[in-house]
């Protein structure tokens, strides 16, 4: 089969890799329908990451092929929608919804879905099966939930987002984006996005953005205590992960309100005083997105969520390095590729 | 009147002070009938926090003398426990239960209750007048409820300590004593105590610990772990604030599940990518503890809790500079001072 293969910083290359078989009962192989680029695959791109020789992937949706014997809630045919971490979905930490904690987690990305086929592991626990074959304009919908949506919908539940809410959003990413739509879903007030990029406030808009902020750092801070009568926002979503805009989102968080994060990169360090006299509920990590998958699926069959809308570039896979360029020079928020 | 005034790390002494006066129409001026050394007061001591002729203390209870125009909860003659930071108790965060990020919110300790009296400001929002004059064997347990009491039990509900749940305490200092009292009252299943100190182990135990830990560091996390069947604990309190303590509490607490910090000193730093990984919520800062005032007085008015055996050492408020040093060298855990 073809797949992404990154070779080092900024070499990405499309090339021939061994087709998946199933060597766990638990296991199935899935031949991909569409997957995409993710933010976190520039973190490689750019060198912030090591990047050597590795596979490159970990959102997926597709047709089943072939399921192990320990199967049994998907079948050869099904399409599908999984998580970007594996998940069995029974052990303690699963049944208490922190499925990316699972005691099998795995990452994906190991596996690397930017591919043909891909073997999943624990099948049962980490893929949703569709109520039935999708029509074709669900497809980038649905691939939206195996990451971004599915995080940015945690990352807006960790900030407690619901009625009553301002909601403050630091990162205008498909992630930040997903969170937005996921604010607007769950009832909150006010969302506040905050973004400095036209195209993306347009669309933070479409998603139910009621105010925007383009300030950063502590003059970001500042915008959203004036936007709040100077106690912060009750909920805050980090969707960015760097050192600034981490600091970011703590200092816009009021006492007692919460802060939902889903990426930080290997150089932030959180100064504990700061965290301590902030005096915030935080919650975040890989986002448990096998958790919010059937409702997710659910509200995308409804059609009463759009979230393909983040996709603004649709490539073959052949051509996954000008999709990885693209986004790492902002022409486009988020890569579709099709197979 | 007489009050501590710490001269430099290390040199406490008891000196003239002026007598306070009602300033506000909010005031109130309370004579004190017991205080106390804190552990973050040896912080100053130690030098890990600048020194320089300040006065201390921000634990009390005492018998209201006089009150400022517009207080209409307490009166002259009422005796009264008040929380270590100062609350208007009706702003927007005060009534979300964060009194100690109150938009008045000040720190006691810059009053200083070492002291014979003090003014304190916002006196119907930050004392709680006890049913009638209690009986002098529960000053001790009124004057734990004023701070340690307050934060222990904060750290325990931060944590979400609870029915089903395995709490770890980390640091056996009087706060996390008083989180085991906590988790134990909030009906946690299992409490380790994480100590080394015989005196304290016993103590714990007599609060409410099932399990004592030696460990400490990496050895303590892997400990917690081998008792929570690889997972860690639901639920994790962290009393002590040392970059060690901190991430040891960080490796301790499952994934999904509940950290509760109520102290952190200047050092720390929190690598964000350790955090992310884990997977936890965290709650922490300076305690609200004007939130749980009421019920804690009645539990100990009702003589449910007994958080005044925390105190080991009493000394005449003359004699302070003793009592610090005991805490200093861990001969005593607790330093009451009487007037």
């Amino acid at each position: 089969m073809r797949g992404v293969v990154m070779y080092s910083a900024g070499d990405v290359r499309v090339e021939d890799r061994e087709d998946p078989t199933i060597i766990d009962p638990t296991d199935a192989v899935i031949r991909l329908t569409a997957t995409c680029i993710c933010g976190s695959d520039l973190w490689p791109y750019r060198g912030i990451e090591p990047a050597d020789h590795q596979v490159m992937g970990h959102e997926y949706v597709g047709v089943v092929e072939e399921v192990g014997d320990e199967v049994t809630t998907i079948k050869p045919g099904d399409f599908v929608v999984g998580s970007f971490v594996i998940s069995d979905n029974t052990c303690e930490i699963c049944r208490a919804g922190f499925q990316s904690k699972c005691v099998h987690a795995e990452f994906v990305a190991q596996i690397g879905t930017q591919a043909e086929k891909a073997r999943i592991p624990y099948a049962d626990g980490t893929l949703v099966a569709t109520p039935g074959e999708p029509d074709a304009d669900l497809v980038p919908a649905l691939l939206a939930a195996s990451d971004v949506l599915g995080t940015g919908w945690f990352a807006a539940d960790a900030a407690q987002a619901g009625p009553g809410k301002t909601v403050a959003v630091v990162g205008d990413g498909a992630v930040g984006l997903m969170a937005i739509l996921a604010a607007k879903h769950l009832g909150a007030e006010r969302i506040i996005a905050m973004s400095r990029h036209p195209e993306r406030q347009k669309l933070a808009r479409h998603y139910g953005a009621t105010d925007i902020v383009t300030e950063r750092g502590d003059e970001g801070v500042a915008r959203i205590k004036e936007l709040t009568g100077g106690l912060g926002a009750h909920s805050v979503v980090e969707a960015v992960g760097t050192q600034e805009s981490f600091m970011q989102a703590v200092g816009a968080t009021r006492g007692g309100g919460h802060l939902g994060y889903v990426g930080v990169n290997y150089d932030v360090t959180i100064p504990g005083i700061q965290l301590f006299f902030a005096g915030i509920h935080t919650l975040g990590g890989p986002a448990p997105v096998r958790r919010y998958l059937p409702e997710l699926i659910r509200m995308i069959w409804d059609r009463t969520i759009d979230p393909g809308l983040v996709f603004d570039l649709t490539l073959p896979l052949e051509r996954a390095a000008e999709g990885y360029q693209a986004m790492d020079e902002r022409r486009a928020t988020k890569v579709l590729l099709t197979l």
